[in-house]
């Protein structure tokens, strides 16, 4: 590990066992380590006694002067001779700020090493059995956001299987950007919730019935909405997760 | 770790360093390991000793026998009481025939773990600094395929960013899909061969001449091919890695 460096680390989609060997190996030489509440936190036992922690409370929703300051933090730990990481939910360059970070530390001059993690737009439909593709039958996915600025609309490419983050709060901009692109009102679609943890939960339904399973059900961020026929092969890998949902 | 279990794990990308915690702890645990060409073979030194291990030498352009056959491997080792790590490149259920594995073991009864790992289609343009959104700017990616049985069209949805598994050899189809669904053929993209190896390599250019400059550096599989506009960010990030490619 080197001092005078940012290691951006994916601390996966929660489960802290699928953080890699790699960033698991930086957390422990770390000075200092900055982590977002959607990192699993447990993994901050491994880090040194010495080690300098501060949760930096990233998640959906934060501002814009926080991620100044996050940026302006990672700046001057760095500069003052320390090894730090900066610990991200999920993977660091997947639908995530991970880029601005390391665009601002490179034009300062800082070196950065960038551990990829499992983003939770795959593990989320895996951990319940879903695949994200089938070799001639399910061909082309697609990863989006389901919060848009300035009331731009929602994505929704011509791909076999699509995946949205972000999506809870705006469900019914979502169904209606799908359904006008030409999807079915049939198509197979699901809410997945803190996957990979404990309390991981699947809402599932068709594109006609999700918004009012997801409020009858109460579904919360952090979730992931996957939309696509290979939703159907859950419960022939993981009925036991199903349970009428 | 279960006997009468198969584990289905992602290796990740290439740097064996970069498998989950969770994947490594049931290589170590695992009476046999079927593996394949794909998945970094220095994770098999973490294996017991007498651990069983098979390579099934999967790989770009397997036959279906040979599916058939691993498919039967896992099922009697399992069933014969084993417990069986199947590790595969990447990520088991992102364009992988993890799937079709998993189907057929669920049919047969037998228990099932998938722990997901780091898919290359990510970790490849990340290891060269190329992140794969970016808020308000670039917030929709596609992951397909290059190849397609019975001349079928190769996919190029509307995406910002795509994201091409197995197109070394059918370059040419996917850049004309590319421009046939409008896409300038200024739009950059890139080949990285190799990622996160010590043979990792670049090739970026545009969309206009990219099939010569991957016949004058001999691109060769496996390789990502990744088309989109994320790709400015890669020198910025990472400008020792590039050396005129």
């Amino acid at each position: 590990m080197c001092r005078n460096k940012v290691y951006l680390i994916g601390a996966g989609p929660g489960d802290w066992e699928l953080i890699s060997v790699k960033g698991l190996k930086q957390i422990r030489r770390a000075d200092v380590i900055l982590y977002d509440f959607l990192a699993a936190e447990e993994l901050l036992r491994f880090a040194k006694k010495s080690a300098e922690i501060i949760c930096v409370g990233k998640q959906d929703g934060m501002h814009l002067l926080a991620q100044r300051r996050i940026n302006q933090l990672l700046y001057e730990k760095a500069a003052a001779g320390k090894s730090v990481v900066r610990l991200k939910g999920g993977d660091p360059f997947v639908f995530s700020r991970g880029i601005e970070e390391a665009l601002f530390l490179r034009k300062k001059g800082i070196d950065l090493e960038i551990i990829p993690g499992i983003t939770s737009a795959f593990a989320a439909p895996e951990s319940f059995g879903i695949p994200l593709s089938r070799r001639g039958k399910f061909t082309s996915l697609a990863v989006l956001t389901g919060r848009k600025s300035n009331k731009e609309k929602i994505d929704a490419p011509k791909a076999d299987t699509l995946i949205y983050l972000m999506a809870v709060a705006n469900i019914k901009q979502v169904v209606e950007a799908l359904v006008a692109s030409g999807r079915s009102i049939h198509t197979r679609c699901a809410f997945i919730e803190k996957a990979t943890t404990g309390k991981e939960r699947i809402t599932s339904g068709r594109l006609s019935n999700i918004i009012k399973k997801a409020e009858h059900y109460q579904v919360r961020p952090p979730a992931v909405f996957v939309v696509g026929e290979v939703i159907k092969y859950a419960r022939l890998i993981h009925a036991e997760k199903f349970k009428n949902r």
